[in-house]
């Protein structure tokens, strides 16, 4: 049931950066970006439409999307908020488009201003406009289940609520359902359960990708549990870029560099260089330099005798 | 298949403090046992009987030993690499006694200058002065698989070399083997693997638990493998103390306050009071003012709403 080979998703550009203080130059986002790709990564968030008074370290994502798209073979990723953000996304071209709904309602509310339903509009309006693309020009359009093992604000969100989420999604014209570990609350029984429960709604290949966190030490357990549920698509990112905010000194992001490993290790290919991925920690760090970047195996380097799968 | 109920057996005053350059004074160790026995921890090893040349952070072995046994319903675990420290175990009352054995002959060689012929003809002693002890007065005898996963100087190790180690150290009297992942090469698949294996030699009841480092990032994921094959003993460590000599800012061993709330997030019982167990913390780091501690969930915080299990 287990894949041979996985994709690793690098969302640095886009989880990572937005949740740092600092911004990073457009030309060594670019550099980067060029970077991870030259590693193997096939596919990267590299950005985020929203609007640049919230996040200013978003502010260049059209040109960054853009410059990403003449990266041969990359899957160029984006989140958007909206249907303002999509149309942004697609007039740069991007390759996918990931639309957040928080199943937290409350978190919903107060993080983005929408209820369910205002989110469910806006799913359907960014449908119709993919939908009205030539068939070859359309994005890939998945909605990601945010806040899927627990919300700050709420706790745990009933299952029956999260169904019914993937459920709107996937009859507002989504392609496919993400879910997310935002905060950090899954471990690998609960991520394996409501895989489980969300496949039994919607279809097993209607959810592929999982976005987890490793805001409690488990992201790599946790994405163990989901692979082992058939999962093949993982976010992670660079050096685990993306530190909760509302926890300092906790990692937020898998770190791409350990999950990467753990693949290999076990003889499931990602089709990365771990050596040259590792390497490109120093062209983030230079464009980054106040930011504390995580990972244990660029620290402990590779094992006597590596094999990659 | 996966267990109910898991035993943390902590590690940190053996494995955390002899990694550390500063030594953690008698009293303050008393205090940290005392109170991590207090959170609910029901296994420590306490330290280790080598030559207080090698390791001075352990040169009070024998009294920390004699005092942990005065705390109610504790099992006291300690090392030992010779019959002469098995000798001063018992004299100290130890209920478990564990002997590493290399299963890299080099490393054995290099580390504690034992063939593995010779560390057979030890682990024959220590038995023998096991059994003419009363009954009711023998330690639990275990030998421990280390550098079971690769070495940092042979590499891999074959399989083969591996469980004949485990056939020699029952033969030879050991109640159990145990299988440790010095080095952090493991990776989940690998440790599946070899617990199957190691079982399928010497039975499933003689492994009943693992050794497992962070030192990749893997050692939650790795854990979780274990138990996936049925394992039910976990050593880990406050903080993960004792990170790798060979490679600085990496950390040793999986991280306690991790890996209890793992477990019980997925509704296994440890029996384990996180949050007293984050407090002792505290003692910790007051007894090794210069030491890094690590762990994701002291961080971040319990999840809102979290239930023990």
């Amino acid at each position: 049931m287990s894949a041979s080979t996985v994709l690793i998703s690098e969302v640095g550009p886009r989880d990572g950066l937005q949740n740092c203080k600092s911004i990073m130059p457009t030309e060594l986002k670019k550099q980067w970006i060029s970077e991870l790709a030259a590693c193997g990564i096939r596919e990267i968030e590299v950005g985020s439409f929203v609007s640049p008074k919230l996040l200013p370290q978003m502010a260049d994502t059209g040109e960054i999307t853009r410059y990403s798209k003449t990266i041969k073979g990359l899957e160029v990723a984006v989140l958007v908020p909206n249907l303002k953000g999509a149309q942004l996304a697609i007039d740069s071209g991007a390759d996918k488009i990931t639309l957040p709904m928080s199943v937290s309602e409350t978190h919903s509310i107060r993080n983005i201003r929408r209820t369910h339903d205002q989110l469910i509009d806006e799913a359907k309006a960014i449908s119709e406009l993919i939908q009205s693309l030539p068939e070859n020009e359309r994005p890939h359009f998945e909605g990601s289940l945010s806040t899927a093992f627990g919300c700050t604000l709420e706790g745990q969100i009933a299952e029956t609520t999260i169904l019914k989420c993937a459920e709107r999604l996937m009859a507002a014209g989504c392609d496919e359902v993400g879910v997310s570990d935002t905060t950090g609350y899954g471990d690998p029984n609960s991520v394996k359960r409501l895989i489980r429960a969300v496949r039994a709604t919607i279809g097993a290949d209607k959810l592929t990708g999982v976005h987890l966190h490793n805001t409690r030490g488990l992201g790599l357990a946790n994405a163990l549990a989901a692979y082992d549920e058939g999962i093949v698509t993982f976010d992670s990112s660079l050096g685990g870029l993306g530190g909760c905010p509302t926890a300092p000194g906790a990692s937020g992001n898998i770190v791409t560099e350990d999950l990467v490993f753990m693949f290999e290790s076990m003889g499931v290919k990602t089709g990365i260089d771990l050596d040259a991925l590792m390497k490109t920690r120093e062209t983030l760090q230079n464009g980054l330099p106040d930011e504390e970047l995580y990972g244990f195996t660029p620290l402990a380097g590779l094992p006597l005798g590596f094999k990659k799968a």
